[in-house]
């Protein structure tokens, strides 16, 4: 441990230390994760950089809990242990990638000792290769940093650490034991690190934002569309103070939802090509100059391809380029034009058409004692949820089933739409849930799971259960993989699961009725009752609803992408 | 479809058929897995080849269980989606990577058309990389085959097949939902795979026999070690005869546990270094001819590195080279060097020492109101157990204290003690019981696990059930991370996990009083009762038993190991 250098340091702290300090002042309150031998003693450092320790119950859990955390907080952190750890997180962390969520992944290893000797330790291969691991790992991280010389240590978890906020992807950290208690410069700390966006070349920038005013001043009934990446790149203030100002009608897409206040009186709906609403894909396909934020066009956003638009009405905005028409501005960014655009925009020269209005839905007509059909069930919904909910749902009929339903003002929603990796849901939930508890929000995180994507990650009910978080978890119960028997096989056996008794998880994994209350939904009525009950609404910890639907019923969004994808599936040439 | 080269076929199959039929001629008989709409259409083919889905509930648990089914039954086989499903399983894998088992796993995946025009689908990562997933997996498997072109295919599903299994290793072929139905040469499946090991350079064998036999008929005590790549490669027959006709004392190590009949004359015990039983230790070190098969020296195989022996009084027989004393023979593998020196050897020459007795195990003296010890717990298990048991201990406790108890003739014994991946056990368990239902052996699966490890992996006690697979599950419960507590932080918060109630884990995964009894025990008096009772050792389906120990307890072995190891991970330079 006595290193020359290290006298050189003004304010000599440990390198744990250091990493905590940094994690703390970036946002993180939280880290996820399982502990392993290799990285117990960096653990003990965490209540002094006033860090909670989450202790999931497996890391494929704990990845997808950080995720969630993330889209709630911020930024969120993980931590495993060697090889079996790490690798059982990587999928979350494929998925944090694929849907741009800012994750760090700290993973402690063998110490560097063990390393360089090539050492036959428990969690490698037995073949002496010390960074397999790391590179599997840096095909879906945007930095790696292995922390292998005390020199150089602090340098890399700044770097680390600003990849990953700013390019909002997982960076990976590699922690050996032996370095977790070498010294690093503290006094660096004093200074924050500088998360700030570049700003954007100026002169591009406002050639930029000449062209779009010309093309908006101009247009006959502009529409905004947003999508994704304006969410994960951190531009709704942006779109916001536009869309305030203008009052342009303005629509999301599937993975753009809850980034629009949908009682806004501009607020359109979800656009989704073929499975819009129809007033809404006339209003946006019809539309002279579609200005796009962040779009992200993958299959199960755009209802299987199904966009109507011609690129020559389209103003795309993206976090590293502008595309207008088919002029392309490369590294020109969407936050800066955005803003401009704001400020130069001439209202007097909009042409602003009123937006369509919600689908009038009256569930009157139904009878009381029917059951459960999505088709209802999605705009129904609207009526239950509050200001500021957070709303997760997974892959499944409720990622799609989510797209009628209207949002109260605030609410955060969160789904995997592009990585779609089932039971992400339920860790994103805890995450998000933490998140918010950790920002001190006083909010409600309100899950739909399916019965089949809740098999794969069941347990980490146990760890919402174990931190009181403020839950309402609604399994559909339709006896399987309902979204996967519209796509192939309505009754193959494959698309069915084993049938669990769903409602007794809570109690199994620790709750009480006091800390997690059971409830079962099977029809119109008893729906009803449970969305109006004013102690399942208000009351704090878990709720654990049972909602029965039918097996082969899907909403119509899932139905029309299923068929889209199916057929792609089986093109051949 | 229609491709000129296919009427060239003189029996046209479909991709998928001549795939099945491949797996079931090597033996596989159950496919474990989830399905994902890049594999669904696949899947019909199953029953035509003869082949069950298993329906796992993750893939991460899924491999597992494929690498429990592989020890069993030979070879085993995983089925998952493009990306999500792959990666969630990937820890699985390496897993069986380092520890030597072959595991075939099927990736579904895009079309080969979607692949070419980099389109932007689920389960990517959004960058048009369709590679990239395979990469990563090309870290830890011994073959990759992408059925890209029908010409190719089954070609390349023969040789990957070949690799996988003589090599002990998982390979990895990913499946384009195009190729599926595309046509291959069916007349190839009337001849089966060669799977036999190439034989040695005779003239080589021959030289290296003779070397042996000069040292084996001079030692004056020598003694035999069996260790885990004896198991994984296959050389079990050989090594009995060997045994058999010398009578030589043999050992075994802990991940070579279950190679030898324990209750054979000639056996031993365990050798682990500084954790073996003195007079283990003591005969072994004292050798002068150590006969080494399949050695595999990782820490926790050594309590912690701890062999004292010199590689002047020892031959090392592995499955790719041979060692004796310090002379290498690379190329020349254990197998065909075994037979002869069994043909060979002059038994009248050989100085055949007595093995160490068995330690004198008395339970008597033991209150019947005390609560269960790992000292006594694991050598009393002797009692209970039966010829053919498959026996499965997971990383924690359990994997030491199995060293401690004597088994029956023909016990298969599963540990996972070089990639020591927790939960593991769980989904090797499911396997190991499908592997032997499936070869038609009326064998129970006995799994030790630990409360911690449970929790990563609990929900695949439904596909237990599912299955109706004969099995005892005891839950050590012991308040957490025991294994850990003995490495760092005794008290720690992290070490500590929910209370679950684990009894009642089975009924909610669909189990009843009929297909899965639950029992609990907390003294001495309670556990004999248990062991037994003539219904609970002989009923079928699952027996779950919540086995309380103290939490600050371990075998003796693991606080040996796990001093060793927190010394090595604390090293500094
Ligand atoms: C990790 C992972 N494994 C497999 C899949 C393939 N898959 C997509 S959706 C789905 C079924 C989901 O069923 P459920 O959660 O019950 O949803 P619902 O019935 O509401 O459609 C499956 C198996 C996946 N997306 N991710
Ligand atoms: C996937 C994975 N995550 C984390 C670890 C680190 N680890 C090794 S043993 C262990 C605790 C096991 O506890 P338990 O199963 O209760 O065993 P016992 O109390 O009997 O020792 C942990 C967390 C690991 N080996 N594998
Ligand atoms: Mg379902
Ligand atoms: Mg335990």
């Amino acid at each position: 441990m006595s290193d020359l250098r290290t006298s050189n340091l003004k304010k000599p702290v440990d390198v744990a230390e250091y990493l905590f300090a940094r994690l703390h002042q970036i946002g993180i309150r939280s880290i996820h994760g399982l502990p392993g031998d290799y990285n117990l003693i960096s653990l003990d450092y965490l209540p002094k950089a006033g860090l909670k320790w989450v202790g999931n119950c497996n890391e494929l859990n704990a990845a997808y809990a950080a995720d969630g955390y993330a889209r709630v907080k911020g930024i969120g952190a993980i931590m495993t242990t060697f090889g079996v750890g790490e690798l059982s997180a990587i999928n979350g962390l494929a998925g944090a990638y694929s849907e741009m969520v800012p994750i760090v992944h700290i993973v402690g290893c063998p110490s560097t000792i063990s390393q360089r000797n090539g050492m036959l330790l428990h969690h490698t291969l037995g073949n002496g290769d010390f960074n397999v691991f790391a590179n599997m790992s840096a095909n879906i991280s945007c930095a790696v940093a292995k922390l292998n010389d005390p020199v150089e240590i602090a340098n890399q978890i700044d770097h680390a650490l600003r990849e990953c906020y700013l390019r909002s992807k997982p960076v990976y950290i590699m922690l050996p034991t032996d370095m977790v208690a070498r010294k690093v410069e503290g006094a660096r700390l004093d200074e924050q690190i500088d998360l700030r966006e570049p700003p954007n070349d100026e002169g591009k920038e406002n050639y930029v934002v000449d062209v779009v005013l010309k093309y908006l001043h101009a247009a006959k009934n502009p529409v905004v569309l947003v999508d994704a990446c304006a969410i994960r790149h951190r531009v709704l203030d942006e779109v916001h103070d536009f869309i305030e100002k203008t009052q342009l009608p303005v629509f999301v897409t599937p993975m753009g939802k809850g980034a629009i206040n949908e009682s806004h009186p501009s607020f359109g709906g979800v656009y989704s090509g073929n499975a819009s609403q129809p007033d809404v894909k006339k209003m946006v396909e019809e539309s002279d100059l579609v200005l796009s934020v962040g779009a992200l066009k993958s299959d199960f956003n755009t209802a299987g391809f199904s966009y109507r638009m011609s690129q020559l009405n389209t103003i795309d905005l993206h976090s590293t380029h502008c595309v207008v028409r088919y002029s392309e501005y490369p590294g020109v960014k969407m936050r800066g034009v955005l803003r401009k655009v704001t400020d130069k925009v001439d209202v007097k020269q909009l042409k602003v058409s009123p937006p369509p209005k919600a689908p009038a839905i009256d569930f009157k007509g139904i009878d009381g004692k029917s059951p459960i059909l999505q088709s209802w069930f999605w705009p129904h919904v609207n009526t239950f949820l509050k200001e500021n909910d957070i709303v997760v749902t997974e892959t499944g009929t409720a990622n799609f089933g989510i797209w009628d339903t209207r949002f109260p003002p605030g609410v955060t929603a969160l789904n995997q739409t592009l990585w779609g990796s089932i039971g992400w849901a339920v860790g994103a939930c805890q995450g998000a849930a933490l998140g918010a508890k950790d920002a001190e929000q006083d909010r409600r995180t309100i899950l739909f799971e399916g019965d089949g994507s809740l098999q794969l990650t069941a347990q980490e009910i146990s760890t919402m259960i174990r931190h009181k978080l403020n839950i309402i978890l609604f399994v559909i119960c339709n006896d399987g993989y309902t979204i996967e028997r519209f796509i192939h096989g309505m009754e193959a056996e494959y698309n069915d699961i084993v049938e669990w008794k769903y409602k007794d998880l809570p109690t199994v994994f620790g709750g009480t009725d006091d800390t997690a209350r059971k409830y079962v939904v099977k029809t119109k009525d008893e729906l009803e009752a449970l969305l109006t009950d004013k102690d399942f609404n208000e009351r704090k910890g878990m709720r654990f609803v049972e909602l029965y639907m039918p097996k082969e019923d899907a909403p119509r969004s899932l139905q029309l992408t299923a068929e889209a994808s199916a057929k792609n599936n089986a093109k051949a040439e």
